[in-house]
């Protein structure tokens, strides 16, 4: 038996989610395309060569022939969404974040403790691409012995005129801040914020460093630069006692033109993690097959933990001092061997 | 309507490829697996979720509950098999060679003709390799000018003991034989063979290096290395007028270990080239249901030309002398435009 | 006229300092071998042909037949040693720090300043890195446009059992605190220091990363790490509105071998900065012959920056505050143009 | 007691190793410049701060106050001024090649075995190149093995309008026919030709691809492209039993720009083999103050290998043959243990 999904939002991530589930993956097919906008909807609804289409998100969700959920719709919307779909009894795969709100996040960890058991796999997608949990493995392995420190780099193109070191901080670092708590299996303990001033009198794209403590007592440093101008390029390194492994973005060609051997960078971030995303989702519908949660995904206390860290990351930002972060106590379900 | 597939062979190509149609691909299911082994037959089929297993291909191929067939035997079993195949008007993946004997492919090749239509589509799948189709991109966009040469390195750990000179030009040298080819859009006229002696009096693996002439002008050269040791490794450099390429190995991280920085190589081909069957497999199913013959995918004249280039290696070798590369006429099914 | 020059201390740096002048440049000459260790300046001076040896630095440096002097002896005597070349009139090239005390660097300065003209060339050698003169040509001339971060990594084999955190500070950070500080063309405002902790428990060999902020509004991180058994490794990047520069150590082979595809690093620094010594050293070979003080070279303010930096950074780390740094006024005659 | 050397020729090659000597290595001073070009001798006397200028070559080396001669002049002139250094016992570093006919390079090899000693160093300065000798080592440390086959690959940006691809051969190919043989420790033994024709109806700037088999059954295939257009670039990877090993070019920077992460190529062969000529120049000092031939330089024998290798190369080229290669018997005086 197929699964009939339903996407809720029809933008650039829904259309993405949409393609890979009717295209890339077997077992599935997407039932109802739901967005706000009914011609959105409809577009991509025939890419993917969905049954219906909708603007309702919520009558979506309850429908009889909807098994699971794909949430792509507006950040404000997925922890709402979230929780419709665990009223309703049914898995969903929810775009980050579950919610900027630590408090809302609880919101989504109580209902799902109050059915006993996890609807919520969360899209942290770099979980499941293959430098990260080839990285993961160098640790379990023995390969790097303890781990000390971890170096990450998130860099995009060009950032909209009016971002923030904030939203640098709530909207594209959260990535970093679960995927190096997931390498590292820790949680932090405490964030610090720098940030470059007006180099030579002049603004320069609002990039921010941080520097986050975990409860083993490991380093993490986060450099978000939305305005690097030259590529997306996620980069990271993670530094053992008995050595180090760098993250490798995958290349196919090496060009040797006009005086330079050069590798291109894609302009977006869709090239670097298209494998994660197909991973990613092969697993969530394993998931709605089988009830089993997948070992590696992000789950509703995942999602949590990036808002609290993200919070404290704000704090710091805006006192510049370094902040500690407090979470509520982990409920026995999301207790991983 | 899903498509039903039949895999012929239940060795390690024709499990992987019952696991790609069934775990990784929409719209297909594997209806028979078919091994003369019938107990090889039942591991995979329980795998793969198929619904029956045979020992008998001719009978799987003409069963009605099979839409098409995917051919992973014994090499000399891929014509014949093809052909009922064909007889059948079920569209097959065959994987290479389609023969070594450039005689028995035209036979394949007749068939198609006298059907009209073509029916194979040949497993050299490096033709969907993103590095390789890059490449291409990087000669048609006009990034490289016009090609001149093309370097083209395989390798492998280690080859079995009776491996000779001659089985690395007819069972390792035709994928590049084909890759080149299809890069380039050029066809071979003339092949010299070069193998290294007794080094210091003792035999070293039977590597061979082929210097090949295209009707365009270029030179392709090809080595074959099996008994590299280091680890499976395929490379390659398309020079142009303007500058050359190479391809890349992707690479997921770089380990910092014990005084080196090392990137590390799989023992066989699999990783390397697991997108590109994955690619491969899914153009197969859209020509399955479209009828429409992939674009970039080899087709029966084409193994009909590797087999040709790999007989005129083969007299190369024995002959020590430049051979030339003569073929039949190439029927108007497979002009490309 | 070959410029004769005593060498002051016959351990490793001074050895190879000796090595360098007698053996890979053109116009000096070693007169005098100077150590505490008679034996040991005996086989330095033997070494390098060398007319004659001692005991007592003073008189060395004060001999008619010296025209200039090395000084690699034991830190704390740099400064003495260096006051003592200035009495001298003699030109000094000084092995870093010039004293961990920025006190004792403004003695070595109004020393200078009170005979009017410098002295003392400080032996910062990584100003003459190729890839470091090559990152500030990439600043300089535009490629980068204005600079906002820069990441250094510094990163040994092993430390002593001893070694601590305010060690990496004082010891091995001035390198990286000076060569960030010439690439930028900035100074130091402020400091941050961070330690990983006891990871599960145990100690991991006491790495410190720095946070440090510049009069021109750029962040500089520092991480030192003294135990990290890969290799010896420098490496740095800097960012900028239109890009980023990655230094790369220059390596002369890779190797495939078992598996991996391999760089070598070397397990000391010798090797990854001989060039750069090299340079350093003809530059102040010209710098005696001339008097004109090398455009690029780390002068006595230099050090005085340098030991500034490193106070501040032992007292943020002492304290886990963020530490201002205050320097003293910069003589006219450390200005450049 | 410091070297007086003689540059003949004061054309690019002249003026490189006039600066070299006089300003990177200690122990030698220019006393002559000399060259057809009087205004050409003054301009490099000048620079690198020579006693005198000449016009008379033969009158030059056989000056009193000439104790060692630098060859650079065209390469006709090579073998004759070997010859007139030789008649005046006096050391001579000659540019490649020896001479492009065999026979006159045995007129050297006659003359110095009349003298029953060494005189001529050979200009393959590749030999010293970093790259090169840690190729040799691993080689001969038994890292790799066997060695079996060794790939070559030299491009230039850009060649006179009226290269022929027997020039690339004659003029280009020494330093590889001689590197080769020189890693490996084997000698020719034939050679094959082979030029890809006109692309498309067009000619391509006349690359020449070579195969070479040894005494020791090795295959060297080497490719000449001076019309490369996108850089100076010399490649090479040696093959063994257990592995191989690339020549890395040392790179200082690579650069994040423009959707891409580059590395520059220089536009000409100086910077990637200055360190090479560097230290080929010391080992030459050291040959003349000592008398001792360097162990690992190109002495007449080696140039009249590869002057017989171009030979064969240029008849090979022209008949299409596979070509065999003769050599006269090696003199006692040229045997290396």
């Amino acid at each position: 038996m197929s699964i009939r999904l339903a996407i809720i939002g029809a933008g650039i991530m829904g259309s993405d989610h949409a393609r890979i589930f009717s295209g890339d993956l077997p077992g599935a097919s997407v039932q109802v395309v739901c967005d706000a906008s009914g011609e959105r909807a409809r577009a991509v609804a025939e890419a993917c060569g969905a049954a219906d289409v909708s603007t309702d998100p919520l009558e979506t969700i309850a429908r009889g022939d909807v098994d699971a959920v794909l949430v792509a719709s507006p950040d404000e919307t997925h922890a709402p969404l979230s929780l419709a779909a665990i009223r309703a009894g049914k898995p969903v795969l929810c775009e980050k974040p579950l919610s900027q709100s630590g408090r809302e996040c609880l919101d989504v960890i109580e209902a799902e403790v109050a059915r006993g058991r996890q609807f919520v796999q969360l899209g942290f997608m770099r979980r499941f691409d293959p430098s990260y949990t080839e990285m993961k493995a160098a640790l379990s392995d023995g390969t790097l012995g303890r781990a000390i420190m971890m170096h990450n780099f998130h860099r995009n193109v060009e950032a909209p005129a009016n971002f923030t070191g904030q939203m640098a901080i709530t909207n594209s670092a959260p990535h970093e801040f679960d995927v190096a708590r997931f390498v590292l299996g820790a949680d932090y303990t405490a964030i610090s914020v720098f940030q470059p001033g007006a180099v030579d009198g002049a603004q320069t794209g609002a990039p921010v460093f941080m520097v986050l403590e975990t409860d083993r007592g490991q380093l993490v440093n986060i450099e978000i630069n939305n305005n690097a101008a030259y590529g997306y390029d996620v980069r990271g390194e993670l530094i053992g006692e008995k050595g180090s492994v760098f993250l490798n973005a995958p290349i196919h060609l090496r060009y040797n033109i006009a005086l330079t051997a050069a590798e291109r960078y894609a302009p977006d971030w869709r090239p670097r993690f298209a494998e994660a995303y197909r991973l990613q989702n092969r697993a969530f519908l394993h998931f709605v097959r089988t009830g089993s949660f997948p070992a590696i995904a992000a789950h509703a206390w995942d999602g949590y933990c990036a808002a609290r860290v993200a919070e404290a990351g704000v704090e710091a930002l805006a006192t510049g001092a370094r902040v500690d972060i407090a979470v509520a106590e982990r409920p026995a379900l999301y207790q991983r061997s």
